[in-house]
């Protein structure tokens, strides 16, 4: 009654999969499944280890249509770089959704969720961004501000990038990377709101509590991506800015009104447009999306267990008949 | 920065651990713990898979003073039958308490949640029933009936034992099996009502929707641990039962009030006994147990998140420093 399962680790995922238009596309499917309604997507399980200054989430969905569905376990350890380590970890687990059978184990310390993560950011640029951005820039200066930055590019290859950061020592260092991975010209900048306006697409990758963006920055034709509010308590982008854009667009509404910068904007009571658009219904045209070169979007991502199940079901789909990894019987 | 991670399979596992009065102890311990009111516990995720007949639980629970905490996901597809596959599958993940980092995979296809479950019927004998049982009865016929009475045994040696299911071929074979592991005399009964009569202990282990014990079965000098009902809808003891008890006891109130024998006393409003003791508090004296040989008592049990982290500890700890299993560096 034993099953092969197949395990791989961060290493063997590296060269399996990437960032790429693939990728994209991947995720903007699990997005145009969400919008469908038949996504059974059960609240995130999360858990406090307070003595160890830890916690840990646990996602899932459901996605008619796909051979299987991945459980995500991120756990987050914040005094791990004391240790040397990082702080974020994790696996995915991918079951098949006829017989919940064990299909595969990725023991990818949170590489896949990075991945996804990125992939969103460029499906929301893809479907809300203005047609042309001829400068782009980053708010925060981690790995998620550099792949951001590359998967934003496939969708709108920019010629020009900005890069902003606390600590200016790690922008000049995110900008030399970023510049070298895309080959273009990519500057830091003293301060977030010079990189604002002059940009037309933005994107906040920041662990912040309080804005990093202010309402008065706001400019037409600018597109901004938050996707660094995940937890009650974070919050990127001033309030206002979400009552003053001509169009906010979750990537799923029960998460960010709790999760996101939707929070933020109604505990300061300053939402007053009613249920937002999700960006699958966006994508599928059953929202609109951005009306003209000169509207002012703003995306708001806290990440959802149908992009796990993309990704793990994209990975699966290429390493199942391969060599790679390791295959236990159990 | 990878570090190895243990990935033991079912057949591997059952070589490390089984049902002794060591396991029950591991899991008294979490008992204990969950006493204390220290141990984290989130609600346990469920999601259902309407189109596969399937379901998928995560229960996980962080206790203080153990190096890890397990995660441990649970799928049931109950069309896999008819695919000549069991229903319920599935495997644990123990993590570092203090950096989140995977330790071990247990793909264990839900042989440490059997034994797990076992062993808290132990532990609820332990403290619950009469000290002395001659007769001991078990309703239901499948994997928990037979290990539910061998680990009743290991803390009440009964001499005489009965089994009743709906289907008295399956009640001979259970009965057959148990005489054969326990080497006492073991017989199939007709009628429930009979079983429950001559036994000093009865556990039932079904996936009863509607009663298999009633009310005016209860006599002096009995207990009941109920172990079937895991989820809304299931119900395997009349809810007049545990109103005319002299003590219930749930392994978690918050669990059994929704998914245990708790629910249906209380849906049919029977319960006016204010808030249950749990198994934890009796264990350590907080609560009152049994006060004499001929009181009536009633273990609700609804298998607890905080068991999952112990008995995979209790596993690492036994197989951290041996050759058991596969090392994959991730």
């Amino acid at each position: 009654m034993s099953h092969d399962i197949k395990i791989l680790t961060e290493a063997e995922l590296r060269q399996v999969v990437g960032l790429d238009i693939e990728t994209v596309d991947v995720i903007e499917q699990a997005f145009t499944a969400l919008a469908s309604g038949e996504v059974v997507m059960p609240p995130i399980l999360s858990m406090d280890l307070p003595a160890a200054n830890g916690e840990v989430d646990v996602k899932t969905a459901y996605i008619p249509g796909f051979d299987g569905f991945a459980i995500k376990v991120s756990p987050g350890f914040f005094d791990n770089p004391k240790l040397g380590l990082p702080s974020l970890n994790g696996l995915m687990i991918l079951f098949s959704a006829k017989t919940g059978l064990v299909q595969a184990l990725f023991l990818d310390n949170g590489y896949l969720t990075d991945i996804r993560t990125a992939a969103a950011g460029a499906v929301a640029a893809r479907h809300l961004a203005p047609e042309v951005v001829e400068t782009a820039g980053v708010i925060g200066t981690g790995v998620q501000a550099r792949l951001q930055m590359k998967a934003a590019h496939l969708v709108r290859p920019f010629s020009k990038l900005l890069v902003w950061g606390r600590d200016a020592a790690k922008a000049q260092t995110c900008a030399d990377d970023l510049a070298a991975d895309l080959g273009i010209e990519v500057q830091p900048v003293a301060d977030a709101s010079e990189l604002v306006s002059l940009s037309q697409l933005v994107v906040t990758t920041t662990p912040a509590r309080e804005p990093v963006v202010k309402a008065e920055w706001l400019h037409k034709g600018l597109h901004i991506t938050a996707m660094g509010s995940d937890q009650e308590g974070k919050n990127e982008i001033d309030p206002r800015a979400l009552a003053l854009a001509d169009l906010y667009v979750a990537d799923r509404v029960s998460q960010t009104e709790i999760l996101g910068e939707l929070r933020s904007a109604k505990q300061a009571g300053l939402w007053a447009h009613g249920i937002p658009a999700e960006l699958g219904n966006v994508i599928t045209g059953d929202a609109p999306g951005r009306r003209s070169d000169e509207d002012i979007t703003i995306a708001d991502l806290t990440g959802t267990g149908a992009q796990d199940t993309a990704i793990a079901s994209h990975v699966f789909a290429m390493i199942r008949d391969s060599k790679a990894g390791t295959v236990i019987s159990a």
